[in-house]
């Protein structure tokens, strides 16, 4: 894939965040490179898991099992080459505490059907965009053999971050919503603007997803 | 593959488990073809969702958290394999309770550690040699598509069995047991005869797992 190939994958995904990943962030993880695999693997493994949770919630939209049970493959395939990275690199897999990130966005989702799983799925749009837009933000600044696997993952991630979109679009049009294309934008809108923040605003804790280094 | 080639892959497989599928579960089967494609998807869900919350409670055993990846991915694609031949055939994803099997098998784990992983692991060893047996034992009974597909899972539910064997026996040999193969052996023994058990007793629901039809 050319550079300007990547452009074009990319140029959606950065126009679906509310910001990009400042510098200051991006000079931080190039200094805490070990932090950031072990907490991009643990990324991996939760965003498998939130799906197979969300398959066995929603057990009859059969679109949304299969959907769902291809990103779990994805996320757990992507889980075993960052743990095979991390140990051609002598890093060990050790515990880390969560970043604020997840559980701020979960805080966003409604209580009550087909509500919640609309913002389930937003959410979980925003995390792989995000997660893409840095990927392609780090691939420039990182060693060669790390910054060919994240131009690798770029692909993979924006399809996660569609398929999100697809699947609360569906959901929200064959349930009873009055304005279903309404209601999505304005979650779009609504967390964008969650998530813009914990972006832009100090974050004590450098991880995958955190904010503005103190 | 030809047939002799099963047969040599399915020999230790047989030998593993304390019986074999009687004929009258075959024969149930086989007119119950519905309620076993649907029993089936369910499985391979639990087992990739069962394989997922292991990586969780033993985060830090590398081995284990790549061996259990490569299970998750495999049976979340024979999942999307069951729901394409079940959607080719007009049956729908619906409800069904699960049968005595899992929940059976579960009560004789152990309290404490390690030895409740290795019976966690014996017990997956057991499951996937069943099905193992049990999809060997269907094929030649089904009709032609999807006796194709029992037989290409041979492959992988006999190498998923080994898997967790060779787990079981990491976890015993890297803990503190004082005999690790003899606590090992002693407990396949053990399950084997709880397994053989559920496999050969009556059974008043017809699922993937049950025992003997009434």
């Amino acid at each position: 894939m050319s550079n300007i190939d990547y452009e074009k994958l990319m140029k959606p995904v950065i126009g679906f965040l509310g910001c990009e990943t400042p510098k200051e962030w991006l000079d931080k993880a190039i200094q805490n490179l070990d932090i950031l695999m072990l907490d991009h693997a643990n990324c991996e493994k939760k965003a498998a898991s939130t799906a197979m949770n969300l398959m066995f919630r929603y057990s009859f939209f059969t679109d949304l099992q299969v959907k769902l049970a291809q990103l779990v493959r994805e996320e757990m395939l992507h889980y075993e080459q960052v743990l095979e990275l991390m140990s051609k690199r002598g890093l060990e897999l050790k515990s880390l505490s969560a970043g604020r990130y997840a559980g701020v966005l979960r805080k966003e989702i409604r209580t009550y059907e087909p509500e919640a799983l609309i913002d389930v799925m937003i959410i979980g749009a925003f995390v792989e965009a995000r997660s893409c837009e840095r990927f392609y933000a780090l691939a420039s600044r990182v060693d060669d053999e790390l910054a060919r696997y994240y131009r690798y993952l770029l692909k993979s991630e924006s399809r996660h971050y569609e398929d999100y979109l697809a699947l609360a679009m569906d959901v929200a049009t064959s349930s009873k919503l009055k304005n279903p294309k309404e209601d999505i934008q304005q979650r779009i809108a609504h967390i964008r603007e969650v998530e813009k923040n914990l972006i832009l605003s100090p974050d004590e804790m450098f991880r995958f997803h955190s904010g503005l280094p103190i």
